[in-house]
């Protein structure tokens, strides 16, 4: 081989390297609240992996054993972290039963370590699967914990994407690769029919009350509303209709009046409707999951 | 020019950045709670712009568009970090109005980056303005963002309070200078006429149900009372007198009993009062901002 | 003296520096909750110390005044965190009181910050005395901050364990040592007794509604129960029983059927009841604290 592609192959070696190493940036999810101390244990665990590493939260009031929830707060999350970042989430149910532990790594260079039971849905979709490895419990577990069957948290997921993120172990010691797909909750996808869209909410913007569908913006373009114009909406919980009113389309608050409806494109711009300084949520009890349907047309 | 004048021309500047030179620090605030991704996101975009940061929270439970309680949370926190750390307030019911995006930094040499819809108030009277700053979106956005009407927290001032923070770019780099000062909320002061201290209830504090005025120690020392004496609280809500009665000075709960009324010098030094052991807030129904005055004699 | 003495004793020393230095690690706990600026100002005066400490919390939703509870949590956290972590609790109803600022570092290799107000019980018990030193705030208090009588969590805590987290001070400068032991809250201890285990309920696991007691599986062994067999649980407030039952021990909650009761044993290890995907402490009215009692027998 010659000197240039030696060169070569060892600079896409160094660049696949950067793209995909872990950066030292490790975020919790879980539906632990934090009233108690099961939060902070879990990054007691990680600085006594190395006292480098960056901890944050994503957040720990996903609704108990809420996984669709939990999905949805990755999809919001994750692909603000640059490439590197390793994800623990911890939603978990089935603890005990016969779901896998695992690490995703996505095509977008994002870990995500977590029981594989559905929290992986958004992400898988949207930022695609470049691997999926199982945990191996026997070799990735926090010394001394082997007889406490509860708090996988801590002791597994805590503990190996601390390990992961710190560059303690590599995505391959994590365990034995599986086959590249992961366990989804089945729901109903946005789509444009017949002149009307459709779509589920996934989850409110609980702090304001505001309604966020799975409508993306350019889908809802297809309908042809504009800027300013008013559109048809009509919310469903199963099949129950619990709002149907015309909505002004706005680009922002501002250009509607205080207490007025209004839709808008959120922040991961999905169709979502609100009342401008109130709550929608709460005005037309409206909640969240893949129970509740929405259909908008002109 | 001489050696030594150079010299000292050149410590002189090395002083003057020490004491303005961004730490590395960077504090965030705002009105999203901490139920759903939002915050989170903002912290991705911070570590995609330097993994070296420090992110911290001041908190992000300020009631929905209350910008006064956003202002005086920044009072409360904001002197007690280092010269040099840089501060994101998002609490922003005109978003998509004119209101302007900046950076302000104080004479105390904190960068606070926020848009300027009264968040400033406090702080501005306290720290002093040393320079204000007008964000130019056209730079200081992050990438790809140009579509996301809604979400200037993480897109706009997330980023660039991250970059000024990790000396990315300097102040002079976040836009064209303002004149030096800041939209301000009205609000009574503190004064002292006619043998009455009057003032207002800027915030309870929350967690224990004690109310917090805006009348400082020295202001208060010109009644003349002494720790032991009571003197005579009037609370109103807008013309109603909500409460009227003796209550004695201490200076720590430790010298009343159980249940009794006490007035306190708070950890701003400020006149407030409280049950030792209680919640005053919720015994007397008081509330806080600037409809709420507040009368002190002897 | 030989050589190999000499290096023998300096690698003892060194040993012994690394087991009870102080890592850079500094944790947070209070009843201040999260909704003003008191925590983020503790964390201020920290980063004043060093920017270069690593700051987490614990949690700030302790009960107002609870300092039972806010022991639980310190017993729940602290052996998770590496040796040479520091921890910093305020819950402190008798401030200005007689009460004691100390410093405890435990055998484990851990420090705590704390009034001694009895917040130093459970870990004092579990995890050892190795040394406790009474805070000289003649010292160690923030600059400027004699006049404030009220925070002394940011004055005087803060201060002192963040210039001990970043090695400014060391244990000994930290003020007088005083006799080896602490403040502690008196209880009902785990005890088996003709047949019946008898205990008390610490805390809730609050996020999930369920039971925990104060007794170990190691304890539990000698009831003689298996997993798969059901025990008599019998819960008391004083001497009211609010609950009595067969209720059946599980390794995991997957072993059983949803809204079913289950015994089973937590993350410490101790004797724990809940419903599985439900809230026992809610179905049934059951507290926590000293007041609440607890038998089991076959």
């Amino acid at each position: 081989m010659k000197c240039k592609t030696v060169l070569f192959l060892l600079m896409s070696w160094l660049a696949t390297g950067m793209v995909l190493a872990q950066n030292g940036v490790l975020v919790f999810q879980s539906d632990f609240g934090e009233k108690d101390g099961a939060v902070s244990a879990m990054k007691g665990v990680a600085m006594g992996v190395s006292t480098r590493l960056q901890l944050f939260d994503l957040t720990h009031e996903i609704p108990a054993y809420n996984i669709w929830e939990a999905a949805y707060r990755l999809l919001q999350t994750v692909p603000y972290y640059p490439k590197g970042t390793v994800f623990v989430s911890v939603c978990d149910p089935g603890v005990g039963t016969d779901r896998k532990s695992v690490v995703l790594l996505t095509q977008s260079g994002h870990y995500v370590v977590t029981p594989d039971n559905g929290t992986l849905t958004f992400i898988a979709e949207t930022l695609g699967i470049q691997e999926v490895r199982e945990i191996d419990e026997a070799v990735n577990r926090r010394r001394n914990s082997n007889e406490s069957y509860t708090f996988h948290g801590r002791d597994v997921y805590a503990y190996t994407g601390a390990r992961l993120a710190a560059r303690v172990i590599t995505l391959a010691q994590v365990g034995k690769k599986r086959p590249a797909d992961v366990t989804r909750i089945p729901y109903q996808k946005p789509v444009f029919e017949n002149g009307v869209l459709k779509g589920t909410i996934p989850v409110l913007d609980v702090q304001y009350g505001n309604v966020w569908t799975n409508i993306p913006k350019n889908l809802f373009a297809r309908l042809g509303a504009k800027t300013g114009e008013s559109v048809r909406v009509r919310i469903f919980k199963g099949n129950q209709n619990v709002f149907d009113d015309q909505v002004q389309l706005v680009n922002t608050f501002g250009e509607s009046k205080e207490g007025e409806n209004v839709a808008y494109f959120n922040s991961l711009l999905n169709f979502s409707v609100a009342v401008n300084m109130g709550n929608f949520a709460e005005k037309y009890i409206v909640g969240s999951g893949p129970d509740w349907r929405l259909e908008i047309r002109k």
